[in-house]
């Protein structure tokens, strides 16, 4: 893929480990070798952001993966809904092996080497009620609806000390009681803007909001 | 599509005028026949934002439309760029109608009715020395680079009472060149985060972070 030859050195990493530098050894029909060696340098630290996503259709879902991992986020909690259609549960685009060849392409993509926690749940009720507090134990807790009043960009993310967990819906939005049980969960209804955005904008926009404004500027040098 | 019967009512909107209400009259093989009824709602504000993208590859371009069109665009300037194929300018994506009816999906999805202006330049040089001046008139110039000090979610948008005109590379990134170029006609060099993103991530990201920064909260009944 990389078109290189032996002696070559490529930028790589490990996943949930380090970023470095691996010295091409040998090429090989189906594989190269490489002798890798850790950097020193600057790795991003690992995100701190939750995403709870009621299922898109499956042509959407599959382009989506690569997206959210080269955003960055900790937790992709994937759920039903009342506007999600159940035969989506079934489709190939949530199989492990399928997204996790997806989810290392983003991080190849970005550089980055921490890859995100998947956990699928084909009952809203149960996972907001039962699940959620052990999968994510972020207490800033946010849903993406455009009717919310407050802007992402602006609401006060001062209890963001232990992550954020965001909820983007459906296509076709969530629903007044879903919109109701995350309420009384603890979550708080913001909107991008006053558009209604298709789920898989929707939640590219929100990893870059809250990417950008929970980054901290790294250290360069030059 | 909307499957509704006669006497129904349906949202839509006339192309740059209004927003309202049609009732369905007669429903045709090909068509429906409406009667329009243009609302005095709210309807949100003409997007101030331009933006200068560097043609990426017509799989990604071809998805790309509508998405910028649902967060809200005033003009889409597509750019040549070193790292961009020379092929790629005889797309079909590139086609007035093609271009056209992907932006109106976009539209039609967000409930906008301001079609973004479209322009494509195979020079990037003859764009940024001679036409750019003429294309937007947004003082605050912005180019994303991974390597931005500023980030895009913190960067005083103050002076962009006129509006804002962004800049997304290609894949591959801008070279020091073109970074020189533009930062020589008053781009200034932001970052979402510091990782590289696929330019159809960064264009929704960067309009989105723009979209949410300089959102007004509508006003709403209730």
């Amino acid at each position: 893929v990389l078109r290189v030859g032996v002696g070559a050195q490529v930028r790589c990493g490990v996943i949930d480990e380090s970023v470095g530098t691996g010295t091409v050894l040998e090429v090989l029909p189906e594989a190269v070798l490489l002798q890798y060696s850790a950097s020193t340098e600057f790795v991003s630290a690992r995100p701190a952001i939750d995403l709870l996503l009621a299922l898109p259709r499956p042509k959407v879902m599959k382009r989506l993966w690569a997206q959210l991992a080269a955003l960055g986020v900790r937790r992709i909690i994937v759920s039903a809904a009342w506007k999600v259609e159940r035969p989506y549960f079934d489709s190939h685009v949530l199989e492990p092996l399928f997204v996790g060849a997806r989810l290392r392409e983003g991080l190849s993509q970005a550089g980055d080497i921490y890859l995100p926690a998947v956990s699928v749940h084909r009952q809203f009720k149960v996972l907001v009620e039962d699940d959620l507090d052990d999968l994510s134990n972020a207490r800033c807790r946010l849903v993406l609806d455009p009717a919310g009043n407050e802007s992402l960009a602006s609401i006060s993310l001062s209890n963001a000390s232990d992550g954020i967990l965001a909820a983007v819906g459906p296509e076709g939005g969530w629903t007044p009681y879903e919109l109701d049980l995350l309420s009384a969960h603890g979550f708080e209804r913001v909107r991008i803007n006053d558009r209604t955005l298709r789920s898989d904008t929707a939640c590219v926009a929100t990893l870059a909001i809250l990417a950008c404004r929970t980054d901290r500027v790294p250290m360069r040098g030059g």
